[in-house]
This record gives C-alpha cells, structure tokens and sequence, in this order.
C-alpha cells in the first residue's frame, strides 16, 4: 500500500487532481485517510477539498486528530455543517470531545437544530459509559409491521444508518420491545407480522453502564450491534462491533500502560510528543523510587549482618529479582482474568489456594537448583547457602500471595486491578524479601 | 442470570424437562451453553438430548472443551453426525484439535463424505494460520446474477451460511473477482448485474497468512468478513468479526503472559489446574534466576567497594527497581506498539531517539529528587549522595535505551517482541546498573 503512497504525493505534487481522484476511486476510505495523514496542511486541505461529497465524511472520521483539526480549523461554514451532518453521531462526538471550545461552538452552530441537539445530549454522557460509544444512527421498527413493510421501511430509510443488518422494534413512547435481524426477515414470509418473528428477550445495556462491561456483552454474545437504552428504557443508540473492536484494543493498550507504570496516553506512542511521553512515565517511577526508600531502611538495619558476612550482599539482586518476577507472575494472570471476567471477587480464595499451591511447586523446585548450585559454587558457605535457599522459598510464596490478591482487593476497593501490577509488586516484594533474608541470617548465622 | 441458574438446575434435578426446554427457550444459546457447564456429567447429557435439534449445534459449540468432550465421548454415532454436520467448519475444526485421535477418528467416519474432505483439509492448516480461523460456510455468487437472483440465491442457500451480509462473487474457477455485501444489495435495483455494483477491490488473506494480521486487515477496514484465499486465489474460507475479536483477545493475552514471563495458557487461568500453572511459570523464573548470577558475580567483584562504604549496599534495590521500571516502561511501549502495527523495524532510530530523550527529562526529575532526598537524609555523606545520583541517571538512560530497542530487534529476528519484556530486561539492567554504580563508586569515593 505505502508503495503507492509516493505515486499518489506525485500526483498532488503536480496537481493533477483528476488522476489523483481516479487513484482514490478503487481505494478503501482507511487507506484514503491514512495516505491524506502523510501530507503537509496545504495539501490535505487541497485534496480534502477535491473529494467527492459522499464519501469525504467517510475519510474524515479515518483521519488522525491533527488532520481532522487542520480541516475544521479552515473549513468553512458550508463545509463545516457537510462534515457534521455527513458524520455518525459517535465519530463527530469523538472528534468534537478533542477540540477547543471555540471550535466546538462554531460546529454545533454549523449543525442542524436536529443534529445539534443530539449532539449536546451525547456530548455529556461520561467517557467511560456506553452512552460515550454508541451512535444514533439505527433502524427503529413497530412490531404491527409485516415483514414486507419493515424491508421497505429499511430500504427508504437505511442509507445512512451505521448497519441495517440488526433493527429494533419499539412502542410509541420508543420503548425497546424487541430485535429483528435482516437475517430473520429475509427467511420469514413477506406477510407475517415483525410481532411473530421479533426476539423479545432483547439484551442491551444503559446508557451510564460501563463501556467496557458494554462490550463485553457485545462480545460474548457474537452481536453485529448492542441496543442502548435511557433510564426509561428508550432505545436511544447502538454499539457495533467495530466501536466493540476499538475500546478492547484502548482497554488492552491502557492495561499493558498501566501494568507497566504508565499513566495511558490518549495517542499512539508514535504520535505522542516526547514531553508528554516523559509526563506519564516521571511520577510513577518517582514514586516507586521514594517508595523503595523502605529497603534502604530495612538494609541500613541490617548493615552488621552483610558487614560480618559481605557474600550476603551478593544475593540481594537475586532473590528481589527472583520475587519480584514471580509476583508479577501472578498478578499478571489475576488482573487479566479480571479484565476478561474470568476471575470475580467472590473467586478470592480460590486464587489464593491455587497460587500457595503454585508458589510450594515453583518455590521447591527454585530451592532445589539453586542449593545444588551455591553448595557447588561456594563450598565452604553451607550457612549462606542455606539462608539464601530459604529465603527464596518464602519470598516466592509471599510474592505469589500477594500478587494473587492485591489485584482482587484493588477491584473490591472500586479501584483499577491493574494498578497492582510488577512495578507496586515488586517493591512490595523487595522490601518483605529483604525482612526475610536477613532475618532468617541473622537467626542462622 | 446466574440466579435463574439455581431454578433451571431445580428443574433438571427434579426431571421436569418440559419446563427445562421451555425455560431455556427464552435464553441466548450461550447464556444455555454457560449453564450445560455447571451440570455434572450424567445431567449434561440428560439435558443435552432433550435440547431442540435446531439451536443443540449452536449450543454445543459454545460448550467448555470439557463438556464437548464428555458429549462427544458419550454420543452415538447418529448423534455425532448430527453435531458434525450442523457445527460450523470452524467450530468442529477447534473441538476436533482438543481430541484424542480416536474420537476424531469416530467424528470423521461420522460425517458425511463432503465435510469429512472439508474438514481434513481445515485439520491441515497451521496453527496460527489465517485458514486455522476461517470457516467454510459463505456465499458465494456469479457477476451475471441480477441483484435480484442474488437475493434468490440467499434466501436459498443462507439459512446455514455463517453471515449472509457478506457476499463473495467467485468465477467457474471459484477465484475471487469481487465482493457485494447485502446492503449493496438492498439499495441497488432489482435488475442490475451485480458486476456493475460489486467492489472489485477485494481485501483479501491467504490460508497460509499469519492470523493476527488477517485479523489486523478485518479490524483495519471494520469489516464483517474477511475472505481467504489459497495460493491460485480461489475463495476457500472466510474469517468473521466475532473470530476476530477471540483472536484479538488471545493474542493480547498471549501478550499479557509472555510480557510476565508465562508460557501461554491453553485455558483460562480458572480452568487450568495447579500443575499446568506451575509448569508454565517455573522454567522462565529458573532461567531468570540463574541469569541473575551475574548480579552476584559483579557484586562479589566489588565487595572491597562496600566493605569500606557500607552504606553503598543500602541503594542497591532502589537503584535496580528503578532501573527495571523505567526499563519496563520503555519495553511495554515498544511491545505494545508493535503489535498494534504502529511501530515498524523501520522506526527503530525514531523509538531510540524518543527513548534517549524521555531517559533525560524523566532521569534528570529522579536525580533531582534524589540528591536533594539524600543530602537531606544523609548530610555527612555527599560522596556517596553524588555516586548514587550519578548511578540513577546513567541507569535509566541505559534502561529506557534497551527497553526500546530490544523488542524492535527480537521483531527483526523473527522472534516475540513480547518475550524482551520487563522479566528479561530487568535482568539486564540490573546487571548494568550495578556495574555502573560500583565503577562511579570507585572512581570517585
């Protein structure tokens, strides 16, 4: 594709934009926006311009948000109202929520009293609520309709529905009754009544749910769209699939972040600025760096006890590393087994059970290599030996416990599993492993 | 849902099967399925055989590979042929691969000879292949059918078609010559030959393509389907929007596992016993464990150093745990970026110069930090405070640098970018940083 990416810029270059229109004809929108996201400002306006008008709403909800800015900072009115009207309701909420207030204010003006008034309502529902994703823009039917009818009906009005493929039934105060798919119309007979064929055990979610809840029944049901209904149950929008697509990649990206100690970032890590990039990583890791003061402490304690024996010292590295890693084991399973509603609240002790149980097998089996391999390596030092092959039993069984259950407990607490990841872990871990070498040296030697 | 789930098993245990089948009437085949996996082995099949022919297949596929297998095992030979042949081939193709070879045996003889070639030649394809995920249920049309055929031909032929939205236009050869979804189909007349309305444009995979960017080109265009073709490109298969999304969830798990240091998981973390867990966790720690005696050797190296400054061993962890954060920061963003495609190997100067420059802002801040920490806590000790502030720049520099660029260079060797994740680098930055930490200390106190 990036191939004929240079063509094409050869073709804008020589401004001639009749072949470059010709060029784009057998190209897919995606493809369109991701070639008009590699020119300079003057000639993304120019070509954006050149566009044909039923499919220039299609490119600019492909853009990159830079681009989309560049074009509604220097469209005009005319074109401003094309582009809004032109966009689903989600995709001009997506580009109207990253916009400057002024910007925002002449695109509602621009808008139809219609369009403007939807988007105001969408416009404040929380970022992270179903109502947030959904569009307006679905195919209502009556269940008095036959199915002959509800075909017509989509026919004349389907063109820009965002699908015609799942349509909902609803009663005069557009409450939801039931869902009809295309699939059930075209293998029912054209006279029956959509009341005969419809499903009423409709699955749907509210408009303040939580999106990725929302998803996640999307996704377990294999649904083309989810119905989301008000507080009254009024259908007042959908979510499709390819919305469904997006927010499990965002919410993989910001779980990976966050497990790493990133604050998330609202761009691609290409896109982002090396300001803002250093922005999300800085106070973590300062906070982490001040939170392992505690180690320093716990080692200054100790200062007699590697001062008589200074091979202890040499084992420090291995054995938080060694705990650190194993916790980050299993609380790397427990957050994704909570994100994937694999593991609920109520599984707590079983996840305890199973990595106690774990961490004996894993723990055992570290012990044994590793006395194998001090005894052969430091022959005279079976104290030490035995110290340090102690300490990493106990240190991969706290490690595992706690890195089991803090992720449960951060989801008890209402707050995000997957801020107990490695990085808080670890320096859990490292502190307690640390109490634990030089205790147990301390007794032995 | 789950509360219903106690009334349907009262209804099971009291044999009221009538009420049973109408209970689960109004259920989606996967709540059905969800509940099936909580009866013990002797109620599965009682329930499972009074199930309604029609929707018992579609239950079926949504079954533990647990249940499916007690079933299969269980079934007669009618009934195994009744399962096979309503079974999309996708979904009979991941039950077979879970199966003993004499079961597969047994569902293959079942089956008719048709689906037997079909599903042997599907048994073939690689595991992570674009063929292992597509199934063989599509539409197929010609370019000469009118819109009007076309639709003929689906409420024909559609009944059993995984999608019938998306529909493919093969020639005699069967080779793909364009695609026509259904409401291309609606909103063209009735007496147009779909060679003037379909798209000619095919985005296509090959059988033997990797399936995460099979999947990758689906989600890319928000398409419904995607078609695949073999090496002649005829169409052999397509791969829909709900495999795609159990793609896009294992693969990110994969992620989430390697990233930890986990050998993969075949089953969820809940329904993998004690045994597997620990076998996909120990062999990574132990490697880890002895890769980190080099940290010993190094520190043992040294031990003259912190004999005389004892209080040098009191910033070891913070200065590795730092280290390794900063490093799994980096390595996280890389990982992550590669897999979603937003980083190519081509990148890898852009992602180096980014890393070095964030290394500076967010090394700068800690070191900041720190010295005025540690003048403030450690007021006779200005040497050492310069030795560890000096460490924590030169650290995170080192860190953010190979954290960045390992996963691009495990990509351009054809290896996991995921496999170069905190675990790995952590031990290489531990290492690193305490070489660089002893050497300034002996340069300089």
């Amino acid at each position: 594709m990036n191939a004929s990416f240079d063509t094409l810029l050869t073709l804008v270059k020589e401004k001639r934009f009749h072949a470059l229109i010709n060029a784009l004809d057998s190209m897919n929108a995606v493809d369109i926006a991701e070639f008009l996201d590699t020119l300079d400002n003057t000639q993304l306006l120019l070509v954006f311009r050149t566009l044909k008008k039923d499919i220039s709403a299609e490119i600019f909800s492909e853009l990159s948000q830079e681009s989309k800015s560049h074009i509604v900072n220097m469209a005009t009115d005319t074109e401003l109202a094309h582009i809004i009207e032109e966009l689903y309701v989600d995709d001009a909420v997506d580009m109207l929520e990253e916009m400057p207030a002024s910007i925002v204010k002449r695109c509602l003006k621009a808008a139809n009293p219609e369009t403007r008034a939807l988007l105001n309502q969408f416009l404040k529902y929380p970022e992270d609520s179903a109502g947030s994703i959904m569009t307006a823009e679905f195919i209502d039917l009556r269940k008095t309709m036959t199915v002959e009818q509800a075909i017509a009906h989509i026919r004349e009005t389907g063109l820009d529905k965002e699908t015609v493929y799942v349509c909902y039934v609803i009663d005069a105060t557009r409450k939801l009754e039931g869902v009809v798919t295309f699939r059930d119309l075209l293998f029912a007979r054209p006279d029956q009544p959509l009341k005969e064929i419809m499903n009423t055990d409709v699955i749907f979610s509210g408009t303040f749910d939580d999106r990725e809840e929302t998803v996640r029944k999307l996704t377990r049901y294999n649904f083309l769209a989810l119905p989301i209904v008000d507080a009254e149950r009024r259908l007042v929008g959908i979510v499709t699939f390819d919305d469904a697509i997006d927010v499990i990649e965002e919410e993989a990206t910001e779980d990976f972040s966050k497990m790493a100690a990133i604050t998330p970032l609202s761009e691609s890590y290409m896109k982002t600025g090396i300001l803002s990039l250093a922005k999300s990583r800085a106070l973590w890791l300062l906070l982490l760096m001040i939170s392992s003061m505690i180690t320093s402490v716990i080692l200054e304690k100790y200062e007699a006890a590697f001062s008589a024996v200074p091979l202890l010292v040499s084992f420090i590295p291995m054995i938080t590393g060694t705990g650190g890693n194993a916790g980050s084991q299993s609380s790397t399973m427990a957050i994704r087994g909570i994100a994937l509603r694999e593991i609920a609240l109520k599984d707590w002790y079983k996840v305890l059970f199973k990595e106690t149980s774990i961490s004996l097998i894993v723990g055992s089996t570290l012990c044994i290599v590793n006395f194998v391999r001090l005894l052969i390596m430091y022959p005279g030092q079976l104290g030490v030996t035995i110290v340090v092959t102690l300490t990493m039993l106990g240190t991969v069984l706290i490690a595992n416990a706690i890195g089991g259950i803090l992720p449960i407990l951060a989801k008890a607490l209402g707050a995000d599993p997957a801020i107990m990841a490695a990085p808080l872990i670890t320096t859990f871990v490292d502190a307690l492993s640390l109490l634990i070498y030089f205790s147990i040296a301390s007794a032995i030697l």
